[in-house]
């Protein structure tokens, strides 16, 4: 629980954003399946800030490194642990932030939760734990490949707007805000009857994976929220299923869209509760994201691959 | 995994809807709690079909039997087990159903899954299985309840409309359909930090739980999908976190709203695949509901319950 | 945890001494396979009481009732549900002890745990809790033949003695004592490369199985405690491994023994504290075995059984 | 499963004997714990190798590393990852063993297992792999340190000797050969009322945590093996449970022995199998225990602690 995800496919990550480093180690992963290492770096890469100007300019090189489980290339059935080394973290840019609870952060829970205050960015809270899940979703991802499995996102909405993104995110970064948007997410080439029936279906399965990252709110599968106002006739045409009936794939491809809420680090001034219980208006300062939708894309499929490929093991054995 | 729900109150369900009873068995649970049966019984009769010109015509009645754990009107501590005989199956009412795969249900996926046919209604699939979640669900809402916690939820939509539901649901009837809807579930007297961080977020944890009840196709908390129309600064806002952040309760209310799907069982003849490839017009007969949304209701609540039970024991120990 | 063993092959049990039954629910079991119900009826009566003269005269039938999971004689891969009425139970045998913890039984420690003292014969603690483990270890009995895989047991020595077993028994029984044994279990026809690393050696594992029972004090697999006499080029000979190497198995039988302590249930005046702190003597009359170990068999190779299936089922998928 | 090992305080491991390094991640601890980096240092020290001449001459630095879950000098209750580099391996030492598999070792099991041959000294199967346990367990040493339990171990017997153990020592090594020994553990200061009932007895926990450490081939607890000596009454003297009763601690401490076989790499020529399938003579060159006992206690030690912890946890919460 917590810390680990899957019972077949396990990822068990650590670290936080300002510690030395952050890591995963995978478990119960196939042996003599080929690991490009390469690859999982590129997914990395795809999730890594600063790569335009609406995105934080911290520069996270996050270059990955494999300690065990893979031997002359190719996974040996031991656990695969990467560790990815934080380079550029700014504990200073916190130092105002010591005293006050950020909205929309998880400060002022985790402090009731652990009894412990740790100031520096969020500690497990942080996005920047996201990389570990990245790193193992990125071997996920090469195993299901190996099966004829691939898993894609795009953005289809950020602020309400269906194109034409950059005015939005203009208008936001000007006025020192932050906006939010909805993803879609497809996994292309699942065999039928994957899935496991009542507690862990396919999808409540998928759910949990994607709703355990910290920015997203909401998910649908198929048709969705708005099955409601489709009959029964209607809403029972393939297209509507989402890929899954009765917890268990049906042989089309999965698809789901994600709720992503504005990054709450804005640069605006707003209200904070102050640990001494008083009302502080502070300005977040630093280098934050416009729109976390832009790179939250790799996360979501890294933790879809997870939960797939889980469930592809529970069938199959490794 | 699938058939079990929880790591420290622990729910297990068996049985099909066409055999001679379901089950669950309630592992973890405190000692020396008093158990009202007469109030397990009354979340029962509220899932019951039959209620109303809407609903299901099946006569469930689903008389509870508690036949472990509990002494002298306590628990003791060990496994609660609970047993619902089923007394108004009839089978011969899926007869015709023998050699098609009703769309919109799980009869291909799961024969794809298991390589077997349980053409009588389903199996485990079936509705009839959610007897046994609400049985206990009501065992751990009277836990909550000794720790000042209740869950409500109530219809927000049905087929688009907000209010007037009669009207949608006797057009719907009549045309021979089925239609979906929207509910809201709400936890009061949620205390702040309860919840586990990164995988198991409290979220993401009852995302799971609620989505895996069958007709469930989506979910989402406090602002939702909505969160992408507001600005940073105003989705910040207490309100808009639907009482959980960075996973772990907030101390307010937790709110959260489902997609239920329109019933896929409908009068009205639709094409069916047949198990010989075919395709064939079928309607089908019996006794279903016009809309599930009606009496998802304790299903939800119950669902909510064991996970919130869960992530509570998860911090205080039982 | 606690009342559920295993991850992939998974048992839960319920049911006290006392109350109306017990049960077992078995989860993750593969689909169409044929399951034979005389067979697991015939190892509930291997189990049974009252077979001679030196075991307790109690009369459990022991009818076992599959309430779910098997369709036309098939397994359909859903939760198999076993019930087992308990007829037999005198309470009132237990009139005189419910003011005193009876030495060498868990009514202290379990009262200590759960603070309440359920007198009717040990609850969950008593005996009769092996017979939902019979029942379910019978089940994965027959998935182990369907793979050319059998488990047998034998007593190797009672009160010391490898032979003429009747004479001590005789002797303790005149005495109004009790007395123990060692149990060999093997495993035959198991195949090569069974078995997880690290935590979950199979032997390991197998222990963890098979110390849950009441009445086991010690496990040992190959040489066992005797290897430390014997050199280790001696001790590398393959008989002195139990089959098992590195925690994985080796393609040879794998064979153990077990230390059964005499049954802490004797009709010879014992003191016993009382509740109030003081110290009684008391005899326990009733219906006890001279020798738990004429009748635990069964119960070492059901859950022997469980924990090899559970480990196969990790290798190979449900 | 395999390489996590607990519910509630749950460890995980990974690394193998040739890589950079092993590590170890502890998911659940509570926070707000001071931790000792010096004791859990001190630990691992006990485990080294080239203690004096009857051990490996190995110079295994094991200095550890901590890179997450702990601020300020204490615990903040988010995973702890502890690294220990891998500094004097000599990968040559193998080379000769290339192409045979060494009986009494893991070479042919794990093979068979995962199809894979890491032939560099054992792999995750290695002794080393036990540094990581060590280390974990020295933390959870000092959470129970915090509740007033200690752990401690030490040897009963070497080769039959309950004494003088130089001797059979020395002789064993001028041999060229290995023994084996027995050790016993005693947990101290264990409060009442701990253990889960039924498949997770304390004892039977503690055997599966303790029996999955390579060498180890038995384990008794309190009368153990020479309970079938005592009559009924005898054996329920309270010094003969070991400090737990129907798997739930009775307040004394609790105490077990574990049968430790001799080591199997030995500098003695002995038959050993041939990757090609034929019989070769090979001596084990290079730097092996004359006998495992010397250096398994903190390994046994830390393995309790773990389970011991774990079990507690279940109780309390974290």
């Amino acid at each position: 629980m917590s810390n680990t995800f899957g019972s077949f496919f396990r990822v068990t990550t650590f670290g936080e954003s300002h510690g030395p480093m952050i890591g995963a180690v995978i478990d119960g992963i196939e042996s003599n399946l080929p690991l490009d290492v390469g690859r999982i770096q590129k997914e990395l890469d795809r999730r890594r800030p600063a790569q335009n100007e609406f995105e934080s300019q911290r520069k996270e090189h996050d270059r990955i490194e494999i300690v065990s489980g893979v031997f002359e290339g190719r996974t040996t059935g031991t656990p695969v642990a990467i560790l990815i080394r934080n380079t550029d973290q700014h504990s200073k840019d916190y130092e105002n932030l010591k005293d006050v609870y950020r909205p929309g952060h998880a400060d002022e829970t985790y402090e009731a939760r652990y009894g412990v205050r740790d100031y520096r960015g969020g500690g497990r809270a942080s996005g920047r734990e996201t990389a570990a899940r990245v790193a193992a979703g990125a071997v996920a991802k090469q195993v299901l490949e190996s099966k004829g499995i691939a898993i894609e996102s795009r953005i289809i909405s950020i602020h309400g707007r269906k194109e034409n993104f950059d005015e939005v995110l203009e208008e936001a970064k000007r006025k020192g805000e932050s906006v939010g948007g909805v993803l879609e997410c497809t996994v292309k080439g699942m065999p039928k009857g994957i899935g496991e029936p009542v507690f862990d279906k396919l999808d409540a399965y998928i759910a949990h994976a994607v709703m355990s990252i910290g920015a997203i709110k909401g998910i649908e599968f198929g048709s969705g929220f708005s099955s409601e106002l489709l009959y029964g006739s209607e809403n029972n045409l393939p297209c509507n299923a989402g890929g899954i009936l009765g917890g268990i794939s049906d042989g089309n491809d999965i698809g789901f869209r994600v709720a992503v809420k504005p990054t709450p680090s804005i640069a605006k001034p707003q209200p904070m509760k102050t640990r001494d219980g008083g009302i502080r208006e502070v300005g977040i300062e630093g280098r934050h994201d416009v729109c976390i939708c832009l790179r939250i894309g790799p996360v979501v499929e890294a933790m879809t691959a997870i939960a797939v490929l889980d469930q592809l093991y529970a069938r199959t054995g490794r």
